[in-house]
């Protein structure tokens, strides 16, 4: 019985080992102690409101050996950081990095190995990592599970998109937290590739709002040399657990001491705009490693792209019909082939004549005849020009006209294929004066067994990167796993997809007119998007009468969502002859910037609306977007962001009387006024609408 | 009743559809039917004696569909084909391929899908691969099994080594086919990393000798985009059956029709010497791609590689100690580091001085200091040189002395990673002007889940060479999946080593003195083998007299593997101190070629002796080599391969009155004589021992 005692009371010790650290404006305290048998855990309060309950944190390494518990704590350190840096691109021109850390130093005592769990508590949010040290006990290492737990303070509601190994293109479900099921989502959605992970398990970021009003966000930051984390939802208790994308064989990451995991994040805040506009996630991130930047710009380009999604054209030369290992010197064009060299110079005339950077032509390569959902290895090189797309005339017709291509490389998801041939793609890009590649994911991953969203595919997407920085090339990768801010440190990783883009509306059940108003709050928190708004022949009954897809918009909210989707490449996504005919409306994206010194989060609300506006990178110019979700909305905002004493020229261009997003789409309206900082705005939105403001100083 | 005849009459009528077809010089002869079900089988007999018993062939695919029965013969077609062949490289001037040809074209009544069986019966042997057509129902498929069956006609005695999916360098077991049993071998054997696949599961090649003294060799022929197939063997009923190497998550290969499988080759002759010099497998590749083969050239090298085997040196440049991710700048040299500028200037001398082509550095670049047995993705870049190593300047000596660098790249199983720094480490090469690259594979591979023999490493393998040709390089791949006749399509693949090699002997059981009389019956089928010969300080104990491990060769014999193990790249492959002392012996390396006009094997028993005289390219000088087992051997040899009519000097080294292996190995002897065609040489090789002959034309 004397033993008994001892032990209780050694528990008992170990229970005690308490820290507790706030933020710089103390609204968030996170408490860390270890529990029962040396078990890390935490919590997290916002104004004394429970947002975290205790959660345990842990890693299981392949092997059996266990670093979740017979923890006690070595040391503990405390320190406060606080910096402004300046991104390459941005939302804002100065980024405040302030933040209070809290480091344990624990060490494992059955198997003697050291391991470190670091708070850093900035004003919005708390995030944490695993650092394992260099030493003895510890040099390689599999990781089989981690086990850090995000247990809710009650049943919040939630925007969800379902634990999917191989995508991220799902619209959101809101729901309450209990009522998350994968299994009765409809997965006729115009995915590809799905790979449903769980019952149970959705992705992140994962938005929530509490009973209480309180706005949660559970994301990461700076994952590098790790899978993606998906989620599983106990939706009985309420809680959240970690789960790591696995490889070909099971096994999560392979990693080698010293080394970090990627943060996790608990974004709180009474207030919708402080999710919105945390720079946390940036923060997160190790800072460019890239020393002249000077080549990395905006863009807003145009591209043959759309016209495939539509219908009017096809990416391939010769259509499926000779598609059966045939040489394309055997092929038979079709005529319906988009990127042939007459249709480019058409877009690069268009491009020069409205001012945009660049044209981005799909379907240009070798591969698109025999591409698709056949897990095929050797499908592009990435190269090899179709025979009706001169590469060299193209080049240099866009060189005359001052505009610059944008190379696409899709893989079929073959990154093997991509992998090999990546050199000789990004010198060919540089022969003919490319400055930026979209990279294409869409397939199952080869090498097989992968996932787009494991550590394989994850360390393939941030290498794409880094060796486009050899090159001065920027990378905008769709069918990614979702950016975690590697841009901060890779700043030429200018944007991604990686969530459910406009094209679906061309051909799918589309993406509901909420969707916008949830991603600023879940896919944009790591990185730029690129969305390709500016859609203008909202129906496709346009291109043939028997369909009944659409955009989930009205026009005017094509034009917010330049503003409202941050993004520094920007495309307008819709075909020249539909600018032409609404030139009034496309004067918006032909003004509206895409790198900023300023941005005012006005209004949000996930899932219901956003208002955003922002200053032009250098310049006096402000522009406004505010979007809706399917409900109409009336809002009044104040001009207060513009510079006192100054008069502006505003082009307002929203939705006209009658617009609805389904019944009438195109109807908008376009006035102008002259305001000042003390002016007042008086929004009208339709349901699924959106108005769009540009403001220019009056000399 | 009357349905059930019917069906059953439809049997009998597949039954008779029978087809026979014989090698050119009838010796051989191929049965194929159709029997119950629609089951395609095979026989084969040489001169009348059962080789072959009737042996199933069929695939099945991913999804259930079975393409080994429900056959019905749709067509046969049978022809000839005689032409005489001229290699870039090789054993002889000229090779004929003469076979004739039988296909069988089927068709899969329930699944309706086209397959056809094409034999080859050459006069050693016959070959058949699947033929899958272009057709409407098969264009994408998955192999999840090959059942191809060789039904032996007794026990055999066998030549084997276990089937493992990550390793083929195994010393042989010699046992009859009944007593296969991989769980009986010592694995207690030097290799790193092996991945037994079964109890009864040996690979190919696999020579045999049948009670009834046929010779008997099981192989396949280009594989190509086609995992390794190994055989499991059942050992009651002497069946062998095909057992594909599978990928990482178990499936065999990814194919697109139209395409093929491989060669399965089953060679046979009452004489041994027509396996052991049978171009078969080389006839049954693709002629080469490379059009301008000018620049590829046999070449005999030292190098700096021994001498980190016996322990005299190391590959790494500070020792594992400082190995756990710590920056080369960071580290402190041991200086036992082998591949210094000095060092390799002393071999660049050597190798000038005695008219070697070639020098090899092992351990040049960084990443030595932790890249064993990690499974980790980047540890070599191929491209970034230890600080003790100066490229330049050796590479600036090298030419200055007229001897080229050997390159090496080993990747320590991380193919993705040697993958994407390819065409920066071949540019690295032709800008230091090295022509050739020995590649290493120790260690598991990356992608992970993928093994040695994969399809995806099979396709690594010949994509290197692939790519290595469009730099004008010659590939010597070491760990790799075993040549199966590649080098004929692309010539610049000069070598391989998969197979247990010389090095083995500095540091494990070594290879036993019968391993190098079963090589050329097995490895050497399908291609030439970087063995690294010329070991003179045959027992380790002359570097650290502790040591027990030793060459087992005499020394003479090390001097006929030049000529017994054909390779148009042969290393001389002990320390220069070593040759120095023993400059006479060392004049036989120096002489002897390593490219041929003629190849006479005079006399073989696998596993027992071999004895070759070859021709030099271009010259009429000969070379003679000749070997035993552990047995000391006596024979005469009649020298009528020399040109009639001319006296030749013939110097020979043989092994000394006392020499044996394991008790006296550098007990040797050189005698001068002269000799015509009609001259007889008696031969005396002691236990372990060989002779090697140099025949110089006297003018």
């Amino acid at each position: 019985m004397k033993k008994l005692h001892y032990i209780l009371l050694f528990i008992s010790i170990g229970t005690i080992q308490a820290q507790s650290i706030q933020s710089p404006s103390k609204s968030i305290t996170l408490d860390f102690k270890l529990s029962q048998n040396g078990k890390p855990n935490y919590t997290v309060t916002y104004k004394n409101k429970p947002v975290i309950l205790e959660s345990f944190l842990g890693i299981k390494l392949k092997g059996g050996i266990d670093l979740a518990s017979n923890f006690k704590i070595e040391d503990t350190k405390k320190s406060t950081f606080n910096e402004t840096w300046q991104p390459v691109l941005g939302e804002q021109a100065n980024i405040v990095n302030h933040y209070n850390e809290l480091t344990i130093s624990l060490s494992q005592t059955k198997v003697n190995i050291k391991m470190n769990i670091v708070f850093r508590i900035f004003d919005e949010g708390v995030a944490f990592r695993y650092d394992f040290p260099k030493q003895q006990n510890l040099n390689y290492f599999i990781i089989s599970d981690e086990v850090s737990e995000f247990n809710l303070a009650g049943d919040n509601k939630v925007f969800w998109i379902p634990g999917d190994f191989d995508s991220n293109e799902y619209a959101y479900n809101e729901t309450l937290f209990s009522n998350i099921n994968t299994e009765k989502i409809d997965l006729n959605n115009g995915i590809g590739v799905k790979s449903i992970s769980g019952k149970y398990t959705v992705q992140s970021p994962l938005m929530m709002k509490s009973a209480n009003n309180l706005y949660l966000n559970i994301f990461e930051a700076a994952v590098v040399n790790y899978p993606v984390m998906h989620l599983d939802a106990d939706v009985t208790n309420f809680k959240l657990k970690s789960h790591l994308v696995p490889n070909a064989i099971g096994d999560k990451a392979y990693l080698q001491a010293p080394c970090v995991s990627p943060w996790r994040t608990i974004m709180v805040s009474d207030d919708a705009r402080d999710i919105v506009s945390s720079k946390m996630i940036l923060n997160l991130n190790d800072p460019s490693k890239i020393d002249d930047t000077s080549w990395i710009k905006p863009m807003k380009y145009v591209g043959v792209w759309w016209e495939m999604h539509v219908g009017k054209a096809t990416w391939d030369y010769a259509g499926s019909q000779n598609a059966q290992n045939t040489s394309v010197n055997d092929m038979k064009p079709t005529g319906k082939h988009g990127a042939t060299t007459a249709n480019t110079k058409r877009y690069i005339d268009f491009a020069a004549k409205n001012g945009f950077d660049g044209v981005l032509v799909e379907g240009w390569n070798v591969g698109w005849e025999d591409w698709f959902g056949n897990w095929k290895e050797e499908v592009f090189d990435f190269v090899t020009p179709y025979p009706d797309f001169n590469i060299a005339e193209v080049s240099a017709y866009a060189k005359s006209k001052g505009v610059k291509m944008i190379m696409h490389s899709e893989t079929s998801g073959s990154v093997a294929n991509l992998e090999r041939h990546l050199d000789r793609s990004f010198e060919n890009m540089k022969k003919y004066d490319y400055p930026a590649v979209k990279t294409g994911y869409v397939g199952r991953i080869i090498p097989r067994g992968e996932f787009h969203d494991g550590q394989t595919m994850v360390n393939h997407f941030n290498f794409v990167a880094r060796r486009a920085a050899d090159y001065k090339l920027m990378v905008n990768s769709h069918e990614s796993s979702r950016p975690t801010g590697y841009s901060r440190t890779y700043p030429n990783y200018i944007a991604a997809e990686a969530a459910r883009g406009t094209e679906f509306n061309a051909w799918s059940n589309g993406n509901p007119p909420m969707h916008e108003t949830i991603l600023p709050f879940t896919r944009l928190l790591g990185g730029p998007m690129d969305y390709t708004p500016g859609i203008f022949e909202i129906k496709m009954s346009h291109y043939d009468v028997s369909k009944k897809e659409q955009v989930h918009t009205t026009l005017a909210k094509q034009l917010a969502l330049y503003v409202t989707m941050y993004s520094p490449l920007q495309m307008a996504a819709d075909l020249p002859e539909n600018y032409e005919k609404y030139a009034d409306a496309f004067q918006f994206i032909k003004d509206v910037a895409a790198d900023w010194d300023e941005s005012k989060y006005l209004e949000a609300e996930p899932g219901d609306y956003l208002t955003v506006a922002r200053k032009t990178k250098g310049k006096e110019s402000w522009f406004l977007g505010a979007i809706t979700d399917e409900n109409p909305r009336k809002t009044e905002i104040k001009l207060d962001f513009l510079m006192p004493n100054k008069k502006y020229k505003a082009i307002i261009y929203q939705d006209g009387k009658t617009a609805d997003w389904k019944n009438n789409p195109i109807n908008y309206e376009i006035k102008t006024m002259q305001v000042t900082s003390k002016s007042k705005l008086k929004l009208v939105l339709a349901a699924g609408g959106g108005t769009a403001v540009s403001f220019v100083p009056i000399n």
